[in-house]
């Protein structure tokens, strides 16, 4: 059992600095995920055969390729393999799409399983290890671009870095100069044709984010035009800090359906850092009603509709070594309440 | 063609040895396999369109990913993609499920696709390469815990690393401190729930194992309590060595049904092993007769059930630099042969 | 984010030369491809719902793991996982099957997923760096033992490396010794069996190439034996150089039909390179329209069948640092038109 010891912290140098390389890194996670929305007792309103309590985990091991030519453009790709388990319910991994890169000066052209303008803007997602709640996000209410529960493709409804799938093969141009930052991002999907018929128009997605950094403070706003219905999107975020707190403001309007967060995180001693979030969204509102995209008075499962407030509380401890402790709660405005405690540590 | 040489004996230093590190590891062979139960001539009476002698094949890749806390702990996890080919049936691979772990001092946690308490007893399996006969096992008929051949589910039917699948995403405890070792193991599946309704009740299987060394002696308890029916397991191990020659002795009950292993290995000069055994297993008792898990009566194409003996020869040549040459035949209780040779190398 | 970085030109020197190592290479390639036989506007008779311009891309990760015996053998083995798009249609990955090999003085045995016989013989792809045009080969109708469009299994039908599936498993046996080489391959498939009953014969294909170098000049010969209707082939190429001009001349009898193909390319400058193709194919013979390989008069979407002439031009600039600008166009003998560009890099 020799085995070769790739350190982290090791840099075999080349002669030239055009040398191509692979870089591998990811990060393992596991704990315990609490979820009222589980039961494995069968009278139980809520029984899904699943414990309430089981073991959440992720184990991601990322390729990142690149070489430099001589005119000065780094040209790149990632992959990434990651094996999850959710709900007792474990996977294996394989590759993800792959995402290429070409990039010089503040400028990077991406193709393939793009990163996205939405997903991109700063400002969006928690400062937390699992830019969520707890260890694997706990169904990342937090965001201002999900609205309205589980249901009617109102999560996660803009393109997207797939890390499981093939995500939404995509350009996308980035664009950077001192404090100033731009991204556009755009992708298509091709008709389905059944039997040489139409059955269905593949859509466009076209989104974009520039930010500015003023000191401390940094403001983004996003917007997504997409010609799925329901997708359109405009996204305002401003981040900073006061001192030893973070404090971070974020309002989407998706397709008529507001949702507003505030967000705030402080570092408590040498290790520790306590984040905290509230964010309220409203119902449905006669554009959403009159496309179907209501779900008030829906119920899924034990869930009674999606407007209203979220909150969440996460704890983070620094235990040396790339590791930290994890713990969060939160409860989202479908009246779900997820507790979540575990270890995270990269590589 | 410019390519890394990771050298399986180097190591890339670090600053400090907490730092986070990935290690590349597997190992691959290949070779022939002939095996009675298969046969291309369709007027045999075993025909199943597949050639007696085939090429049998593995490739593991291994990552193992780690770190270490300030406070001394180790964080790790372990995933695999492995390419088979059994039978003239060819694979491509995927990674398997993540196994996690925690560990300081004589003490690991383990989380994931879990190595499993019986699985990890010492002297439950052979001592080559494949831990079985032959290339790839050659069936695994060795082990005092398989019984009744292939069938009514009494082979592998153990919490176990799975190398190929998901595992049984579950919890693990193991010790050691000294000549004493312990290992705890439990998971539970999710209830079957289809419209609703519970189709079937997830089971609990909970092992473990002790083991205690004196000398050159290691003597093993297993024990495994399981909701499926036929799976609790007492498994008994002694194994040692007297001047050359390694011994070992091995006595597992299956829920009812008696499995007796003897296994000794002697080394030929400086390069060669010989190992051979004999297990002998019971019918069918009364109890499992009543479960339905009988099969002496039932022939599964030209098995005629799994009692009697089981014996095989296995021979070993170390060629060096990781590699060796590996044959062996097993006749089985179930009435297969299997002969097979071929090389092994680690990287 | 500490990574590792490990450049291609580094070598991690052990103390002996013997120790087993793992290699990590591969390459990325992206750009776009317009493609005619594609339409997404649905009043076009070749309409298909994918636009005629699409992203086209590739990243693959290679491993090659190898040791030395004592005895001066090399035992060793490869996969890959690649992620591709074509047509608009991402994809992710897995490891392939894998090939194993054990290479002594110029003879190499391989198992498993082989080169095969065809494949590997010298003059048969293009001298380009995906082997075929522009950048994802573009259809490979510049290969003399590919004929009559993709129809009627008359594409790719010989035992190759697989670098997406499992390939044929398979043996194969390669020997060099100054100028000669030479090269035989053989695989079989199981029969289908259904419900005990044969519904199919598995099939054998068997190949050899020669090849003799002499100066600046390659000859070679290949030929396949199949037990599949329509996979015989005889195959001769010559390939040279003229000064800076690279001649190749190909000829192939794919069980009665015949193809020729005539190769050029120049270097031009320090750093391009530009490479014309063209090749004749005839119309199915009498065997072959007996066999109902005959594809003069079916039309498969606009296809008027394969026979004829395809030509092609393919332009290359080297970026440095291993990268390239590549570009090419392809008219092939089914009235099919590419066009693609984009950029190559290896790591």
């Amino acid at each position: 059992m020799k085995k070769v010891l790739f350190a982290t912290t090791a840099l075999i140098a080349t002669a030239s600095m055009a040398a191509a390389d692979v870089r591998i890194s990811g990060y393992g996670r596991f704990g315990l995920d609490y979820n009222d929305r589980n039961s494995n007792k069968i009278t139980d309103p809520n029984y899904n055969g699943i414990s309430e309590t089981t073991i959440t985990s992720r184990l991601r091991l990322q390729f990142d390729m690149s070489t430099e030519t001589d005119g000065g453009v780094t040209l790149g790709a990632r992959f990434r393999a990651q094996a999850e388990s959710r709900d007792n319910a474990p996977g294996g991994a394989v590759f993800n799409g792959a995402r290429f890169y070409a990039s010089v000066g503040g400028f990077t052209l991406g193709v393939g399983n793009i990163i996205g303008a939405i997903e991109g803007m700063p400002g969006l997602y928690l400062e937390t290890k699992s830019a969520g709640m707890g260890i694997d996000g706990a169904g990342f209410h937090s965001l201002v671009t999900n609205v309205a529960a589980n249901v009617a493709g109102q999560f996660f409804n803009w393109d997207a870095y797939s890390s499981a799938g093939v995500g939404a093969n995509g350009l996308e141009v980035l664009y950077s100069a001192g404090a100033f930052g731009g991204h556009l991002s755009y992708s298509t999907d091709n008709d389905t044709v059944v039997g040489g018929v139409r059955t269905a128009i593949g859509g466009d997605r076209i989104a974009v984010n520039l930010s500015y950094t003023f000191g401390d403070w940094t403001a983004a706003l996003g917007l997504q035009d997409s010609d799925t219905i329901g997708e359109d999107k405009t996204v305002l975020t401003v981040a900073g800090k006061l001192g030893q707190f973070g404090v971070r403001l974020a309002y989407a309007d998706n397709d008529g359906i507001d949702k507003f967060g505030i967000y705030g995180n402080m570092d408590i001693g040498a290790a520790s850092n306590i984040l905290l979030f509230v964010t309220s969204e409203d119902a449905a509102d006669a554009g959403a009603i009159a496309q179907g995209r209501d779900n008030r008075d829906v119920t899924v499962g034990n869930d009674r509709g999606g407007e209203g407030e979220s909150y969440g509380i996460h704890y983070s401890y620094d235990l040396g070594g790339g590791a930290s402790f994890e713990a969060g709660a939160v409860k989202s405005s479908n009246d779900q309440t997820q507790v979540q405690a575990g270890v995270f540590f990269t590589f």
